[in-house]
């Protein structure tokens, strides 16, 4: 059960909701769906009137000794349950969990209105119900749409617009973007800084005007402590449901597609092209002025040093296609043993 | 055009004051001196009235379909222009460019005041014209030099020395440090705290206590959330002219020299030394104590183990010369597939 | 002497108490034990009132000219001395040094008052001489212990609990986490949002609720621009004696066991556990899931994919037995220039 101190949880629900929520089919006694869970737990955790889900058979000893209440599984691996259990069957039983953990902690914003500390410019706009925390600085011409919670010292600086439904963690920056619906920001993101151009003049580095903006599209996630800089002429473009995790650095002119996901600590250099649905692993970094084809993953750590033209698994630095990159980690390993003998 | 939310352009010029400016000379018809642009622009979103600039043969097509008024152009690239628009003709158009973005978009500081929410101790001094953001902290003993901005939720601790014409960022950390004029500091950086020196004590790490500070030469600019330890006896420092980009890390007792180039997520591990000029590519890494040669240039994603006692351009783990290192990737490459067959 | 502008030195001390309070044996005439010091300096620095130590030959010539006073030196380095420095002979120069330096320059947090900027909920507990800086805010629930010191622009969610005799810099923000005594939290540190979790529905990323906290051990330090990220279900876990460096990322549900050491910009995907006094070098990468065995040192930049089942020195990506590594990168090098040939 999570800790009351930082959790509230909603419900308690019956079984016969969560399985029209979710579209599972109950597996039971006669019954079964009027039973009440009160919160979901992992299964080893869990009791009897608690709801978890199995849907990796490296847990399936769980999984057996499991007292848990009701369970999501997959059709397949219904034959393993313990008895007594209430099975919720779906072919996505991860999915179906997920969306019952968001019944039991919803994770909309709670309105708390606007701090009385907070200096907010009078030719700033707020929609109903935006909520604004302790030392917030909200600067001329900002806009924010409804129901939009703002944390404690964070600075918005001027002319930034942002949609409904947001939550924009504390300690943040944001300048020069448009940010959409139901985006949430982390604590620590920096979003619409400057780019890094320079042009030599002689021994100097002189810094190139930054003209372009951060365009934000809707459901979109921003980690902790990640800076996403603003186009140096065109924008920087985050497309609509992308999640980008903490400590990841969106170089300037940066296109990332929709549906994207970016680990921890992956950068992207200037001029990129993400296509939709693009997966960068944590510590991955890809290079400036590239294009990368909608549906390709890059492992963790790697460097893409060239286009990549079609979906593919990429792997290595410089980066190749993730079985050539296992071949070759393979040959160099013979090779060393090679030698020694 | 740049977004007005966000930038307000400058100007008009006239194209003799522009090429008065940069050095450029006017290719074009007889009184093309006298007519004016309004704004810089990208090649191809450029209209009659806009100065853009050509200077990589790879957007070729964009020049020659272009509608900008004028175009700053290489005496190569001159031949290719298409009728009617008025050339800037110089060996450096990118940097003439740089210039005349820089005459419409001033990246001065502007003066806000001081927000009366800022708590400033009554024993700091602060130089004319000084902008201090909303909820800013500045502590005894800290000297600000004239025209300095600093943005709103920064703390600047005790005894902080910073010089003239600085822009310093929203949410920024500064203690322990000396700070030259004309220094940008960018978003969430953090500078001036202990560095990582721990001596093990039967198994505990016992802090040593971090007794150096951070100096920070002129027309420095440190990036969004980058950290720069200070020095643990001798100081670390930032020379004159370096450029860090965002989310890198400085170890204690690092010397960056003049005219360094950090790009985003490098790191320099404890008593490093670069050289002027050193280039140090995305997500490489330098280990400590180390000597780099002045103009040494590290490939990103790149690991530096020992010394670089000469300029050389440096990639791999562990870094080794370039022509090596594309070598020894080519050979694996090729291994690999050998095997195969 | 370090700066008085950021420091103020404590003592001076006699060598007998410093003698006494590291266990070392004073070597020198007779009355050597009370001489006085009145500070530490490097040995190339040091003058003959000044404490400074000898552990590396690599400054054996620093050693070998040094002006200082006394000196901390192991029994076998004696012989190179020069005439007329007292030595303090100890097999661990280096951890009498640190100890010594500590008497100077005490590490412990100072009371600065509750600042009546601050915004408290009614419903925190602050222990006895609980510091808070300018701004910060400190929301219901939250419960701090005695002699703890918070910095200005601070933000604590709700709930969280934070040990005695900590120090958490400025602009700080932490919610969902239980904290230890003498922990120290360095600025722009984020410690326990949501982990990245998410489940594919159809083609958006659905976020899954992420109901763990951060649970932070006794004495340990957390680096400037750290993120740590709270459980999905299980919690996140630093252990007791734990130090970890700037711009880190701990991933969801990861367990770091007690003395640890993590180096600036290294991460660990989600449900990661280290054992005790494992070390990851700077920019090293540990995947998810993985389980790494006490006292295994990960080499700097090294992705680590597999369990480590025993202490190793591990290098490369992926990450190999160290010997292997180095044979595999001497195998390379002589492959590639054998193709020359």
């Amino acid at each position: 059960m999570a800790d009351p101190r930082f959790f509230r949880v909603s419900g308690p629900f019956t079984l016969a909701e969560l399985a029209s929520l979710t579209g599972a089919e109950i597996l039971g006694d006669a019954g079964a769906g009027e039973r009440i869970v009160t919160d979901v737990a992992p299964l080893d955790a869990a009791e009897s009137h608690h709801l978890s889900f199995f849907a990796n058979q490296h847990y399936l000893e769980s999984f057996e000794k499991s007292r848990a209440g009701a369970v999501f599984v997959h059709p397949k691996l219904v034959k393993d349950a313990p008895a007594g259990m209430v099975l919720l069957v779906t072919p996505e039983p991860y999915l179906a969990f997920a969306k019952a953990a968001r019944a039991f902690y919803p994770p909309s914003a709670s309105y708390r209105g606007i701090s009385p500390t907070a200096v907010i410019d009078g030719a700033a706009q707020l929609g109903d119900q935006v909520s604004v925390g302790h030392f917030t600085v909200i600067e001329a011409g900002v806009r924010i749409g409804a129901r939009t919670e703002i944390g404690s010292n964070t600075v918005l600086e001027a002319g930034v617009v942002i949609g409904e439904g947001c939550v924009i963690g504390a300690n943040v920056t944001i300048s020069h973007s448009l940010i959409g619906d139901r985006v949430v920001i982390y604590p620590g993101a920096r979003i619409g800084q400057d780019g890094f151009g320079f042009a030599l003049d002689a021994s100097r580095h002189l810094r190139i005007p930054q003209l372009g903006r951060v365009l934000v599209g809707d459901d979109v996630e921003i980690g902790a402590n990640t800076t996403i800089d603003r186009g140096a002429g065109p924008d920087t473009i985050i497309g609509t449901g992308s999640v980008i995790d903490n400590l990841v650095q969106i170089g300037h002119n940066t296109v990332v597609g929709n549906g994207c996901v970016i680990v921890a600590q992956a950068g992207t250099a200037g001029s990129t092209k993400l296509g939709d649905f693009v997966m960068l692993g944590g510590q991955s970094g890809i290079a400036g002025h590239l294009t990368i084809a909608p549906g390709t993953k890059i492992a963790a750590k790697s460097g893409v040093m060239r286009d990549v033209p079609k979906a593919t698994v990429m792997g290595g630095i410089p980066a190749v296609p993730m079985t050539q990159w296992l071949r070759q980690v393979a040959t160099v390993a013979r090779m060393a043993k090679k030698e020694v003998k």
